[in-house]
């Protein structure tokens, strides 16, 4: 391990957050609240110790893979540990552990929540708290370590290591041949269509900083409202608005679902290549499917087949994409529709796009392969390669999505079992739904809780665990608890070259 | 396709599910019963198509591996469609395919029931079908085509094939070098085990009849009873030896959940080979765990240690071994107790026993491979072999495990979707344990149904399906419905040499 460049890197991430709370502390200025004490405190605690951590830079440069996934997973725990701070100082959430799970469901964008009541923080001083609350989601979706590399260009391999292991999805592909310039476009579309959304959203009536918060909330594909009831606020107190407001949301939820290189190729006028990727029409047509389905599943209820379409798009778009804003209460639907969003739950948006889940590349992957697999079982000896958007997709891919896969559902048992301990999780249901929504960083549960405030300590601590190892796809979180992955066992271990710039 | 092979082995099959039929036959006429007519019908239409079809013999008796899928597959369509006529044309159950749902269920050792009132046939004259019903499942449980293969040795390669796709798990191995002679020494030893169980049942005081009911649903891990509580129904009765009934029953099925070649180590006295075996320390390591944890936690609803691990050794007994006997309902245990449940009913027994589901063997195989992918995310280039019991598992054994993996997982999910559709299923958990008890031949439900009999014909012929594709293992059903398995394209496909006698 290169506890130098471990130790360096991680001091910038300190530094980054303390610059990012800046904004909030801000927010809390302008609106006169008392908590900017919430804020200084921790601002000053993260500056002092970023500074003292990066006095020294490392000699050498270059780090191992295994190196890069550990900044990652360390990154986000400090980033976390420090990120809930401002929300205990506040005394919005007095108990550490509650407001860490609520800082984790902010980083990673899943947008769970301990809080059952809401809109008496909103309406009683803590927009300032609020709106850090919701920053994080903005923040965690593209990724922290992104930004740094977008705004602090570091030397050698790093980079790629550390891209590789934040950015999700199967594949990492440079957008350009500079790691850091691709951060920088990516950083720029996602600026520009949250700035994009929260224009249309305030253009429509809604005060500009709830337009900010949903518009973070649907960038990173998180979910975190100032209402109790969600998006469904503004049709529940009559919001001339309100089915707008719901459009708006639902096309970008579904925009911030797709993968971010094809807007890259959409700005470069490449739009053949972007609208014949395959993922992106697995993406619409279960969008379309799901939609369709549960129009029809749940028209008895409403008896209006407008009203049934304008709920069903809605939740489909927040579900598929992980966000998790919500205008209807799930557990009112009847049981197809229910087992159709936990399918969804499962599936998750594009890779390389914010959201979390499963992602739709990984199916594609496997489904492909599994239909070659079987014509393999009939034909023994023909040589089927593995084609997506015409390109053969490499052996070790498909071979490490299949790892991915099974690490994933033994994940996902062991914590539906563990839950399953915890009485309030009350059925297979509960404990099923809520540990999918943690570990695809979703956020509603389907069953008999409706927020995550009841469950036990110990619950809370596995599902923010499950929130970070779903947001970090697994493997930079697990391997930290191996322990041959902190001893120096130079014999085994080759230096991975950086890769060349074409 | 070798249509002329093909044939000629599903007449052989035929001629035996006649004489099998048999047996049923003579019950009915020992009780003096009415239904003989329901078996000397299908016996005539089985023994006159196996006569015609098997009149001439196919001149090439080779055949390819898709062939062997085929004649697999094929034959358990086909023997479950004549199955199902007894209980038709007797009048227990008039609707066909409910008889058939019911026989499947059966042949596949479920136990799935859509009988909600099984007592009344048995006190009311039906003593010979319902004979035939339990006998179905010790028919299943080692394999017709077995069968077929140690009674009627057949020349060349067929025999391989044939049983690498009806034999569960990943890998078939010859205890000895000619096929039929592996066939005979699982038979005797499948035999050996039904009697002695039958002998201690009768010994203790259980009516002969009940005796064998009882060991051939224990033999092949089946389930079915002929009371309505099941195996419980001689402790509600208030039987003398109710407590020795459950723990004879808890043993055999618990000894028909082993590989059946570690018992055959015994009988060869390598016993060292035998206990040492990964998957019989994981299987009981497994047992021994989940029994734990469940007395614990149902201890509070019966205030007595040794009433709680009673309940509990039976119901995970049954549960892992996939046979679905009970004593309890299920319905009953706290949540954390019914997550353990419903993890076994996935785990399922060892490869290579009477047991269904996903197989202990291939756990292991995913657990260690896993392990190995995280050791080389730290060590990118070491090379860390797979072994299980000190032998390095083939490459091509642990990715067809992969593949095996995710094509049942995509079998489940799209057979909880479905499901999820019939408004009976009521909700997720019901859907959810329905299809994963048919999909891995277990039985019992845990849910709002405690059987099949309220599901729609369309829920009824998926689970039939489901219970068959969980019995084979997916591939020889999956392939029947390609396309290019019924095309002869030579160019691509290879002839296989028969594996050459050791």
């Amino acid at each position: 391990m290169k506890f130098n460049s471990i130790r360096y890197v991680l001091s910038r991430i300190l530094l980054a957050e303390a610059a990012l709370m800046m904004i909030p502390l801000c927010v809390t200025l302008i609106y006169h609240e008392k908590s900017a004490l919430a804020f200084i405190i921790p601002i000053a605690a993260l500056a002092l110790l970023g500074l003292l951590g990066g006095l020294k830079a490392p000699r050498d440069p270059e780090i191992y893979a295994r190196d890069g996934l550990a900044i990652v997973s360390l990154s986000w725990f400090l980033m976390s540990m420090f990120g809930a701070l401002p929300l205990v100082i506040s005394g919005m959430i007095p108990n550490y552990i509650d407001a860490l799970f609520e800082t984790v469901s902010g980083f990673t964008t899943s947008g769970t929540t301990i809080m059952p009541e809401i809109e008496k923080f909103f309406l009683g001083g803590f927009k300032g708290v609020l709106f850090w609350r919701s920053f994080t989601h903005w923040i965690g979706g593209m990724g922290v370590l992104v930004f740094v590399m977008a705004i602090l260009p570091m030397s050698g391999n790093r980079n790629m290591h550390i891209m590789r292991a934040e950015v999700p999805g199967p594949e990492v592909g440079k957008l350009v041949s500079k790691i850091s310039n691709t951060a920088k476009i990516l950083y720029g579309i996602y600026l520009a269509l949250t700035v994009i959304e929260a224009v249309l959203l305030w253009a429509g009536g809604m005060p500009l900083y709830e337009a900010l918060i949903h518009s973070f909330g649907t960038a990173g594909t998180g979910g975190f409202s100032v209402w109790d009831a969600s998006i469904g606020h503004y049709a529940l107190v009559g919001h001339p608005h309100a089915l707008y407001f719901e459009m708006v949301i639902s096309a970008f939820m579904l925009l911030f679902g797709v993968n971010f290189n094809l807007f890259y190729f959409m700005l470069l006028r490449q739009f053949k290549a972007a609208f014949k990727n395959e993922e992106l029409k697995l993406y619409f047509g279960i969008v379309a499917l799901a939609t369709g389905a549960i129009a029809v599943n749940i028209l008895h209820t409403v008896n209006n087949f407008g009203e049934a379409l304008r709920q069903s798009v809605f939740q489909v778009s927040s579900i598929i994409t992980t966000t998790g804003y919500g205008t209807v209460d799930l557990n009112t639907w009847p049981s197809f529709s229910q087992v159709v969003v936990i399918f969804l739950m499962f599936l998750g948006a594009m890779a390389g796009s914010t959201g979390g889940g499963f992602k739709l590349y990984r199916i594609l992957i496997l489904c492909k392969s599994a239909k070659n697999e079987l014509k393999r079982l009939i034909h023994p000896n023909a040589v089927i390669p593995l084609k997506i958007d015409g390109k053969t997709v490499e052996e070790k891919t498909v071979h490490g999505t299949y790892v991915y896969f099974v690490i994933y559902s033994c994940v996902l048992i062991v914590s539906v079992l563990l839950i399953g301990i915890d009485p309030v999780s009350g059925d297979f249901t509960t404990a099923f739904s809520s540990t999918l929504s943690c570990l695809n960083n979703i956020g509603p549960i389907i069953g008999g809780q409706s927020n995550f405030a009841g469950f036990s300590i110990a619950s809370k601590i596995l599902f923010t665990f499950d929130m970070l190892l779903g947001r970090l796809e697994i493997f930079p979180i697990l391997i930290l608890f191996s322990p041959s992955m902190w001893m120096n066992k130079k014999s085994k271990v080759k230096k991975i070259k950086p890769p060349k710039a074409a």
